[in-house]
């Protein structure tokens, strides 16, 4: 397998781009990609997998402990930890300086890349050549954010059946290692294992485990743009032919590092956001979710994942709910 | 009625406070109030309202054309709008200067206070002289952020049955006069107009319209801090009576402005959050839900609000979803 | 003269950036422009004239006062004032909740445009075409900043010989109008006023008193971007001629507006940065260093206004130092 | 003497506190402490200093490649490297999108910590008890910033003769180490050494070399917070006779460390700043300037480091100049 993945070249991403591109399927006016295969009857069914009213949150705390920052062999793109500050406090309170206004309060401030912690990809976070999804102009993301495709236009779109593919426990182990690749036959595997056949409209959650092993030993290194294990480019094929509305995993970005090529970063994300429209998310921490699965043995559930609808975002913090 | 509410003094606050106070109701370490009504069979039956498929973001666009900012009696408390910013453009990517990393791609970072648009009131928001929710310590929020009550402690506690009162339709109203106070026999009218009765656990959204109004009049000014219609004091027996989990309106600080009283500034939060416990959501944009609960006369429905789990934030801004 | 000035066209903006362009003159590798032109006999004749030991600085306090966000005819291009926030306080401190760490101290951050308030623009502010100063492509300012021209570059350059040039109190006005242009029979007729020839390598002040006039009306609407007294388009000969160092005035952009054409922007801009590499400065507050000239007839002073180096940044905020 | 050293009790402190205190020494309104010894005749003197024309910078750069965030034995009290964010680019002007405005520009911005490099600290920064400077109750910063003794209060101060004290050159080493303490004894016998006598109203820089060792080394670690050369505690004794108006360091903290004393953190400074008054500067690299003063063996020069007027501040980046 890993000899196969290392055969990648420009001319199979090109040639995937021809083969997977969604441009125009949803209209030309369309910036939400496959968040559109999502039908109301999808909503209500998702509903009815709530049986037993439990939440479970699959965001990492927002805080100076993320793992931006972390060493890494990918250079920098400016990414930074959130930094979380007041401009109002208890302690202004007790210090009685604040009873001039006749109430006491404490008041913050965030300030965030859209990409540091748990977070959506959107679509206009990555171009292929000049353009991004649709075919828009790559040019409309601009210094003001992005005039097309902006988060802001999947305000209400989160909403949908979760499906989780534990694949370490599949396989018997605590988590994957760097560099191990999920292929499609793995996915076809999951969906047997697990009892639960992938469907159109659906929000499939990939676990590796990696976010569970930095956590277990306390550093992030490597983390943000290190190696880690991942889909495999060939999976672009499968999540297209199942017509997902989006995927997430527990890394960093999703597919196997090292990469399968040397002539692209990030193949699979070349292909994914901007020739198929598909929302991505990174970063979602699956452990309480992966433990209540293996549990009642049921991987599907209700997920809500509002992004925040930041005008003109390519991105967002997210705080995705596993409803069972 | 304008006539009673402003005869409310101290003493009326303090005994308010004595009479509401559910501290140790939760147990001495609990730090989420009210949100720990909401029970999972709840929480089965909100999911059972999901019955068209319908999602509702009741969020305002997190922007510069944000209410922040705009004229108001009120002083200024340092919020302001959301300032986006890119770490990577598309025009980076046109211009050919990423491409030394082999992927064009773009990503953002906002700067942004996280009562600046539609929010949660975390617990650690007001305080009750040198106190805050459940008794501990208004010290406990410093410039480091709240060591208790964090926001981030309800990652997993914002879904539940939601139920909107439309109160300027109740009245046949467009919207609410500024100064006008929803009091409780309106609360007790809206639950018989409606149809629907408010039950333990409850998320309950008050319409009063102003963010229309604004939003029509193309200006926020006396939004932020201004005269605004809301809440009348004597709403917060009601609410405890009734055992909400949370509250939300469409103003900038749920409760009527002028206050009742020259004496305290926002009598209403001085009770409802350290006092009470009660999660507090304001500027939810209720326009859409409202149109969609009066065409299909239903005013109940799945709720889902996650906020942005911020360790030691003392309040998240939220794309809260209803969902029909 | 308003009827000359009004006849700018494209055709004169191309021929000044043929007539006046300095690229190469100080050096294929530049990256300061007229900077340069400073020598260090300046910089010790400069010091001679500091005869009294008074200082006297320039900047506009950077605080939630400043000029930024006041209304203005010219479209927003994101500057706002300048965000202080605390990381520590002493409320904190009163509080006890610093003590753990055996010492009581407050630190702070701040959020600010590099061109808020009173600041340098650095040679990577403005384009010409696709070049910059010295004909560097202007694809190496990027959203990870200005890889040519950065501020850093001046680091110890900001030191010479000012002269100021209090056009209003010469017209015997308290200050010039909007739309008021000042020519280059202004500067010269300036000269012989105030008794002091402009040499090669001297920091020009040109006072306007536009800053004192908002200062005095508490309001600064108008000022960024609006109409403005200022320079005209023809001065840029002048400049050259003399070879100037750098050029502040206290208005938000130098050259007066209404522009002298309907077709280009700022056109004077447009051929001192890019083309003669000109540094200049804007909304210096002139005031108090006015009333010091007047009062001992000495419009010459050592100068200093050190930019701060952050890396690759198109301006800085700075404290101008004129000392006598 | 390292053994001297470690017997610093908080008697010892207490007793300094007492015999050091400048409090009223200016008038019970002063915010400047001993910025106040400079005299216009000490400004003059100080200009005719400048003999070759020669400008230093004593600044680090800003950037993400500074001294926070490295690793270090001080728990992290908030500060991070600059974070520069471009508004508008070149990349943006190359691709068209700003044409519409008729001018071609870049604009930044920067989010810092006013303690993140080479910055002065100002009299709001460190408390005695629940005092600063002059006896201010401690209350006066709040999360609002200082409401005394703001940085801003300065802006026409930071200017007279600078002295360099370059301690590893007197020693005949590169540069001083961790732990190695600077006594009064090694003061007076650089003024014999440097032939430079210390007067009321200098700027003292005192150089251990340690910024240029981590520099060399390009790697941060353990200079925030960390072990260090430095001022001893008897210091402050010789610094209070010599009447000196603001002492830097190019060091993170001024004083040695680990301190003297496991009692108080820092206790140099518990004295220093709130009780004499005196403005402290620290991360000044005086590398070039060692070099030059090594050279022409003139210890002394002009001096001019302006704060940025930021309201309310308790620090400042500085771009500090030494002219010779």
């Amino acid at each position: 397998m890993a000899e196969a993945t290392r055969k990648l070249t420009m001319a199979d991403i090109h040639a995937a781009a021809e083969r997977l591109k969604n441009w125009g399927r949803f209209g030309a006016a369309d910036e939400i990609g496959t968040l559109n295969y999502t039908t109301p009857a999808d909503i209500v069914a998702a509903a009815r997998l709530v049986q037993k009213g439990k939440v479970m949150s699959l965001a990492l705390a927002f805080d100076h402990r993320g793992p931006q920052g972390a060493k890494s062999s990918y250079g920098s793109i400016g990414r930074f930890n959130p930094i979380h500050l007041m401009l109002r406090t208890g302690t202004d309170a007790y210090s009685g300086v604040l009873d001039h206004r006749k109430i006491r309060g404490a008041d913050d401030i965030i300030i965030m890349p859209m990409q540091c912690g748990t977070q959506w990809d959107g679509l206009g976070h990555i171009f292929y050549g000049d353009h991004m999804w649709n075919g828009y102009d790559c040019r409309t993301v601009t210094s003001a954010g992005a005039q097309k495709c902006g988060i802001e236009q999947t305000r209400d779109r989160m909403v949908g059946r979760g499906v989780l593919f534990d694949i370490p426990r599949m396989l018997g182990e605590k988590y994957l290692g760097d560099g191990f690749a999920v292929t499609c036959d793995m996915l076809d595997r999951a969906e047997r294992h697990f009892g639960v056949t992938v469907k159109r409209g659906d929000f499939l959650l990939v676990r590796t485990g990696q976010i569970e092993a930095k956590l277990e030993a306390k550093n992030w290194d490597g983390y943000p743009g290190g190696d880690a294990p991942g889909l495999a480019f060939e999976t672009l094929d499968w999540l297209h032919k199942k017509e997902v509305a989006a995927i997430a995993t527990d890394t960093w970005g999703v597919e196997v590092r090292p990469n399968e090529t040397d002539e692209a970063a990030q193949p699979w994300h070349w292909i994914s956001i901007p020739i198929m429209g598909l929302t991505v998310g990174e970063i979602f921490d699956m452990s309480e979710l992966a433990r209540d699965c293996a549990e009642d043995k049921r991987y599907e559930f209700m997920f809500v994942a509002p992004a925040l609808p930041v005008t003109g975002a390519v991105g967002s913090p997210v705080n995705p709910l596993a409803i069972k």
